[in-house]
């Protein structure tokens, strides 16, 4: 498993309510743009704001637009174990190829080594599907590091992580600590160190750029691999502060602006998340246009 | 509404199961030393490793166990105003008196004051009980600034605070910027700043440690107010290692531990929170006994 | 030794020379308001920005202005401990009571608790003066233990300690762990935990707020002792803005604007540290004028 | 100015007296090895544990045992404006190339952005040498923002910059923004984000490692720029454990006891670092032995 992978966002009526119809569009917009899959329910697919029975419609929703050969990777973390179980089972038998499991998040004091790879290893137990690891420090607060990952890692059902925490050296210890007697993919899940990743051994990346401007994303890694680098290096630079917009600096909200005036809408966003005010809306805008996104 | 509550801890069975049963035994054993009554669902009650079912059959169990006049508070925060909504509604059906709602917290980065503000208002209009807000930065990675905690106090069915901050400084400002115009009890959820904070305004506390010595958590509030402060202070600095044995240092399991110590046992807590290992047991054991806790 | 003591600023001129002349007069009009002493080059006297040789002479200056028995508490914490070793003995040959070390900061990650305890060790076998430790997290980004500084107050010449965290749990835990067989007064150094600091046993407080309103500074902790919690209480509330204005919000400048516009200057400060803009001088002077301490 | 540069340690003897002998010899031992020059002072310089006079004799030192064409970086930096100028007047006499100057860091809350701005500009006026600035988080407790450093580096004699926060996110951003019209080098003075810096336009790196194993530094910039990707991915992995020993693992202490290890002493540290624990040295050999840099 390797290569540029989307996390979906989830699209919402305005009255709060599921637009799949919406999402299959926007699933059918990525296909043939040489991504390698999609990421349904991630953090920017607003995992926490839907529930279970809507989780699962959202799974098969994907897995129905997605292009043959498309993976799909779901998430599936929940706050406890059994409910993680549950919901890994439940994704597997809507269609998804893998989990994605983020780290418990709320009893962080007590998130020891320990706890943790009990955790993993009772999902990837119970899991019909490949487990992978998800460390996303600025959402969870909680940083996984790569000594747990290389322990949670031994599990044969475990098969990979995508790392969110833009620390490069971490991204590269991991590679390190990988197990040696299977693929152990290690996703970049942070834009700024995307290309920087794959220098260190990085299989590819989960981005909420590569919503925006999928094809982009896809060729600075084939830049990287074929050793063109100034041309890697000076597309990574342009998109950089798209990437930005559409996470650290406007979140979820910024995403699907961008995507509204990409032509490609995803929706609205669920409460508490707000629509962005006017002067970020602006600003999400010349991002785009700086970066050559915006025709016209 | 002022003095001391205990965040009820929520009894499983050694297979993950609810014990309705011995939560109740646990809250009639709580009935008659001096507390105002309880917190069914807070942080300690492991309000997120429970579903929204078992959410209900909890505050109805605590509701019929405890004592009249006694307040019933529920722990009824989500990651989505929507289900902060329905989990409210359900609450107040079952019994609670009031909600204690918490931060959304998972896009922190999104987490601005109109973004807070709009939550809670949408919260307290739809709550057929008063709310209050739950500002616990140790679990949630984000703290609500007192001027934040103004604004959402100016809505009529918002009915005061919980900050477990432990930041004094912080709760006296809270204490400050209080509407003028209604009772608005701020509470201590953090036992370090609860004596202090009765010195800067605090109505009460809300404190595991009121599961483990409840007279003792009334008797250091009594006390001060009765200007007997070397007494408080020296019962205050008594309880201290064990306050912070059943929260920052061995958290949920620890306070479960510390409670079947005591003979008045409240289960074991859900995965991925581990039970705690020989030498921490040992660690909590001495901390009752040093405290006087421990008869034996 | 117990009570309020002022972190006295240190006078500069426009042209960036030290301004004897303006500490000395401000010295003097803090005499007779009821406070304990001084602390002459604290965080708040900029002991950052004086070399070896203006230290001596703002101490020497303090012990002249300051009226008999003031005691005289110096700052001399330097990155390493030679350098702290010399300082020490300087402040105490120019008059200073006793020493007041800030942990070294610079190595954060080697500044284990064998290390602080051996460079306390040789500083306090070295002073002339009783030693007191200096916690101050917000500057230095390090907080030392309430356990380690248990281990540095066995030291015979380690006489005490400021805790500037502003984490009134760990205030009283300092307190719990002090040594047995002889005094050693914990002071706040933090506003907000000075009045809750005195109800879990602080000897005292440190003030940049004690500069700015020394008698209400005193009559809080006055109040308190007494019984009469209420008016502690009160006036702890009012100056809290204040103190907030003179520290974390508006910092060195915003101390020295503060006094300057109630009629005692202490000068401006050294770069880096700029003057206040406009909006932040009128800020802090609307601050003062709430809290009735500009009579105009 | 681009490639490979070492913070140089500062060897001290026993008593802690400068040992500027040992330190020739080092130097010497350096030249030839590919490297672009040195850094005198630096964090790793224990620049914060030397005074004025003996920083003067370091930096003499330094450029006499310096091969010819070797470029010589000073450490200059210090807590006051006035301070600051003064050091770096005396190192460029003393035979700095250019002044590395890190960001004042002790009044973190008033480091706007106006005076960071203010205070690099008053040192580029008065420097008689080039000035770069250094952002070094994890030792400062302040980061320096690409937009920051932007605006720094519009004045004429500031020359580049050193970022040692591992961010390669923000590493590419400061890339990103550097003025248009002069040569602006952008040096990692983190290992983890060296090669990955090379990936996104970084001109070269300052690492503790580069002390360690010079030739091997050299050889992952000179593979990657020659597009051996595999070979340069390779030997950053390998070296990995040895640059987190030699910084965050281990500190000075950690770098002085690798470099003696290796046969090219550099003396002992000056309190308050200590020398390391017995197993915390035979971590250290090993970790050099498992990169095959220990020879026997």
């Amino acid at each position: 498993m390797d290569g540029i992978f989307p996390p979906l966002p989830t699209p919402f009526r305005e009255d709060g309510g599921l637009d799949l119809g919406l999402l299959a569009a926007f699933v059918e917009g990525l296909n043939g743009t040489g991504l390698s899959g999609f990421l349904a329910l991630g953090s920017n697919g607003e995992a926490v704001h839907v529930d279970e029975e809507e989780s699962e419609r959202v799974v098969a929703a994907v897995r129905r637009a997605a292009a043959p050969g498309m993976t799909l990777l779901a998430g599936t973390g929940r706050l406890s174990t059994r409910a993680t179980v549950e919901a890994t089972r439940r994704a597997a038998g809507a269609g998804a190829d893998a989990a994605l499991v983020v780290t418990p998040f709320f009893f962080k004091g007590s998130m020891s080594t320990d706890a943790l790879v009990t955790h993993f290893e009772a999902v990837a137990d119970a899991s019909p599907v490949p487990v992978l690891v998800y460390n996303v420090p600025a959402n969870t607060g909680l940083n996984v590091p790569p000594s747990t990952i290389a322990r949670i890692a031994a599990h044969p059902n475990v098969a990979g992580v995508k790392d969110s925490s833009g620390d490069i050296g971490q991204l590269a210890e991991i590679v390190r600590l990988a197990p040696a007697g299977k693929p152990f993919p290690v996703f970049s899940g942070n834009y700024g160190a995307a290309l920087p990743g794959y220098a260190v051994g990085a299989a590819g990346a989960i981005l909420a750029a590569a919503n925006v401007a999928p094809r982009e994303c896809v060729a600075i890694r084939d830049a990287f691999l074929a050793g063109r680098l100034d041309e890697a290096r000076q597309l990574h630079l342009r998109l950089l502060p798209v990437a930005r917009a559409v996470t650290s600096q406007f979140g979820v909200p910024g995403l699907k602006l961008a995507l509204e005036l990409l032509g490609r809408p995803a929706g609205a966003a669920r409460r508490p998340l707000l629509p962005l005010a006017a002067e970020s809306r602006e600003n999400v805008r010349q991002v785009l246009a700086q970066a050559r996104l915006l025709t016209d």
